[in-house]
């Protein structure tokens, strides 16, 4: 195949953005429709000037099912209830949809809409819609229609605890996910709360015992063990731009010799999975601007606990480029093709 | 005199905090009202948790008028035309009024129509109200009424730049200020402009040629000098929370070997402008949660140029720390009174 | 009592710095000694900026046995070892001593020296030294010659965890303390890990079973359930300046409706321990600048795991502050007396 | 011609990190050797863990003659003095070499003496060196053995300014540049003053009238304007990692509705120059992880001044990204092979 024509819904956010800096320079994408209904029919770069004299779109704000018709993927990277709210079996069937919402991700209409406030309104494509953890599903994925990409804490969260809850390693109900990520994850939106003078020089604790990611970690981390689980999250807001690191305790029921190659072998045909050596701990700056998750872990042999570090770049591994590795997947290209930069000092 | 009654309205902006800050521990303040008409009947402390157990104001939204029957003094810490739109006599019979706007910076109306795109609905109260620069107008802001309060950039570039041009040691058509501030200088205000992600992590001017404290510093000079001044000030927007620091360039025309005394004499008796010993160049962060102005200059000798250093905290010495200076001055309390803290790393 | 003189050993640091900036508008207190080996001879605005024109001292460096003959009190914020190195029964008979460094907080001198990997070289002043936290060692710090001021992940950890394990409400080997702290906590020291460039847009963990304020919050809440606790402590690195805030896990045992009113009436005494209202977490931009320690709570009814949150300003509550209100009490001076300021925003 | 072998000396600090990260990616480069006598014998993923799984050399510290056996290109990023201090024929003769360093910019030996206060070691080659601003020497630098790579804030001035000077625009004496830089253009030295707690939340200038990158930003601009220039340059610090921004002040001549068209003329073919559209001044952000140079300007009709706003990558097309659009000259690629990345949010 050669270039896939591609359009982007909500090309104005920050994920958007990322969506458009990737698939740019990606060699078998070409970038055919900008969404956004607050810069329609200005050109991309007064949205952001970085792009002035390397793209030269319009956006628009067109009615989706026409501009299914001109492309043969489209990424909506649109507010909650976007994507279920436009969805219809033609969508479909003219191109395949990557939606980067949560509106697909949970495959229980009913939990969507305790957790997310929001009626659901296309229940009939839960079903078929793959949740797109590229690493977990990839088989599904290449055959998919309609791809429900992860979320960023959900990612990092899930790809860390696979292995153990997979091989039953640790205590199912001791799980305890404490995440910190950088501000870009709450959007472009103009709330008082995201000021720079609000979030520069504080850390907050936000959503404890209530943060939407909850429920997506546990359906997928039930899955992998084949029982249900019940786990602690709690997401902080770190005063910097990009990346997630979470920091996860566990009662481990193993044997702490043979972790670390449970971890390498789980992983070892990943490119974008990094079990760092040991006494090399994850930070998230070692992932900025790549679609790498890194990973390491200590045993605490006074308490018994084990304490597992993931981090991500919460725009790329977790939303734009993991969007980008599931477009790939999708479409028969190289798994990496677009992904491989070393990540910005 | 004993303590003085005092109300504040938009004590939910930046400016209202600090002015709460300060008065809450000043020996002869007695915070009365607060007003916030987004958080009409809310307890402070829910705008700033920082107040919780200090003050058990409730946040009101009264007519001013009542309002200054109560109290001896309002600080109004409002947006550009809110101060001129309730200005009357009986206002100013009942009580003092400080205006932290620029609403009464500018004597001539016309100016300020130009600049802010604003009417002037107060124009016959111009000429009683006195511009507040501590330093250059005291006798009269111990009698005013009214007191306009300086803008912050100019606060900075009047007194850095106020020997030099009284004593006529420099080319006053060569003056260039380039000036930087931090963000809380922008406000409250949930625009997406003022976002964390749009600010950290990046460096840009605005305003050039056009911002609106040039008039401001141009009639104050122009006082000092007696004679017209025109000017150059370009700001700048820095990504960090609060101080200005400005770099001001001039065709130096005097006896350099004379100038530190010039400095040194002219601020002898201030103790909040602080000129600094030779080779220590004023930063922002020396004068950060303080009420002082640091000043130092080099001369060039290769381009004749001198230049000149001057750094304040915008929300102390560039609005509420010279705004209750300035209060100290007008019901005859220490000028120093409640203003003498250091500054925080 | 009229004024104290004070010396501070160790005052180029940032720890120091803040005790100088405190005592400076301590009414009790007067500033006699600033010690400094590396600033030797030169005025302290060499070393701080800020206190030019306030402060007019230079930093010594002499024996602190002489040092001790001329003041009442001798704060050492000095590196780890220092303190023990010249502890001696006639230091003590001349003043009194704050140790801001470890030396003194644990009583095991085995544990010192295992997780510190120094000698104590005073081992014989262990037992006399009263670990300075002041709220519940408010009697022992009164009358003490030697106090040893604690950590400041300590402080947070304790004072949050105090009342749960004082009256068992929860399983006493469930403790998990996620914490994170700004970049003050490391000190002024010129390494590689500090530079702005290393540690700006990151966040990492550090020191995961192994920090050394472990065995301290350890000894502490072992002492005040009177049964041994062994728990996880994990520090973090944010990239931001000034403050801590703990995020901890436990599973919790007792009434859940009793719970505020257990936190309420511990510290309903405490000018600096806020329980925050229903619903308004700490952050760390609440209490910067402050003595305050902010707590709050969410119980989880899906995992039963009780999380508290605490926060507070590492230089102030978490050292310099606790200090001096530790010397306020020491001295009989109101406890709050120089540390009634709110947060800077 | 096939992939050229290159060496980096000097591959652990930040300019070197970048070197290696845009290497990587280069489709025409083999990295062969990573010099760095601080971890030598250590992989590079210990320096960089970035770098983790994708590059899998070990750091070296052997003598550069024998190196330049072995490769096509040296890349010196390295303190001033060394690539001088090792400059001799025979290396020449084996490879090209990139030096990043300051030693072969100035042309003048005493000028080099006289600002950096070492004494230049490879006269004889200053000569020979062709100064490595791409799009003013590309024909030398095609042809070049030795390039000398310039600095950030030249090129910067240098690329801002040109036009204007060439075609005598403006008043030649007039020239002020007020330039901010983010801290990664100090390097990765453990110094105080590189601390996060002394750059975070403050802004300062430095250097003022005698950085050393004046001479090198006179030497081409009057060179250009074949008329020797003297200007003042002030450069300042600002609180982030990447990015330098200058506001150019100077008193324009010519006509205003021509000067638009003078730059895009001047550079309508560069790929890496970008004039913004009317209204869109440059930012850092928009720069920030590619190899542009963008530039817009401001005529203030009041004072006649003309303000120019030019901005870039310090450790891009202000050091590494020009190094290797420089090696693509020298060896015959694509000019923009490897540059092509829009910049990360």
């Amino acid at each position: 195949m050669d270039k896939i024509k591609i359009a982007i819904f909500g090309s104005n956010g920050y994920t958007g953005y990322e969506l458009v800096r990737l698939l740019l320079r990606h060699p078998k994408a070409e970038l055919c429709y900008l969404g956004s209904r607050a810069y329609k029919d200005e050109p991309y770069f007064k949205v952001y000037p970085n792009t002035f004299k390397k793209l030269d779109l319009l956006c628009k704000d067109e009615d989706i099912n026409e501009v299914a018709k001109e492309v043969d993927l489209i990424f909506t990277a649109t507010p909650q209830g976007f994507c279920a709210g436009v969805m219809n079996e033609s969508l479909l069937q003219h191109c395949k949809i990557i939606d980067l919402s949560a509106d697909f991700r949970l495959k229980n209409a009913n939990i969507y809409e305790k957790w997310y406030k929001l009626e659901h309104k296309a229940k009939g494509f839960l079903n078929e819609a793959v949740y797109g953890l590229s690493e977990l599903k990839r088989e599904e994925i290449k055959k998919a229609r309609l791809i429900a990409n992860p979320g960023c804490y959900t990612t990092t969260s899930i790809l860390a605890l696979y292995p153990l809850v997979k091989h039953k390693l640790i205590d199912l109900n001791s799980i305890i996910i404490d995440a910190k990520s950088g501000a870009s994850g709450a959007g472009r939106g103009a709330k008082e709360e995201n000021l720079f003078c609000e979030i520069n020089e504080n850390f907050k604790a936000y959503g404890i015992a209530s943060h939407r990611h909850t429920p997506e970690i546990e359906q997928e981390l039930s899955l992998a063990a084949n029982e249900n689980i019940t786990l602690q999250f709690t997401p902080h807001l770190v005063p910097m731009q990009r990346g997630i690191l979470a920091s996860i305790y566990t009662k481990f029921k193993g044997k702490i010799n043979e972790l670390r190659s449970v971890y390498e072998n789980t992983y070892k045909d990943e490119n974008f999975i990094r079990i760092l050596p040991v006494g090399i701990l994850p930070q998230t700056r070692f992932v900025k601007g790549t679609n790498f998750l890194d990973i390491n872990f200590v045993f605490d042999e006074r308490t018994q606990n084990l304490i597992i570090i993931a981090a991500l770049d919460n725009l790329l591994k977790g939303a734009a480029g993991q969007a980008v590795q599931n477009m790939n997947l999708a479409f028969g290209f190289d798994e990496s093709l677009g992904l491989e930069n070393l990540g910005l000092l």
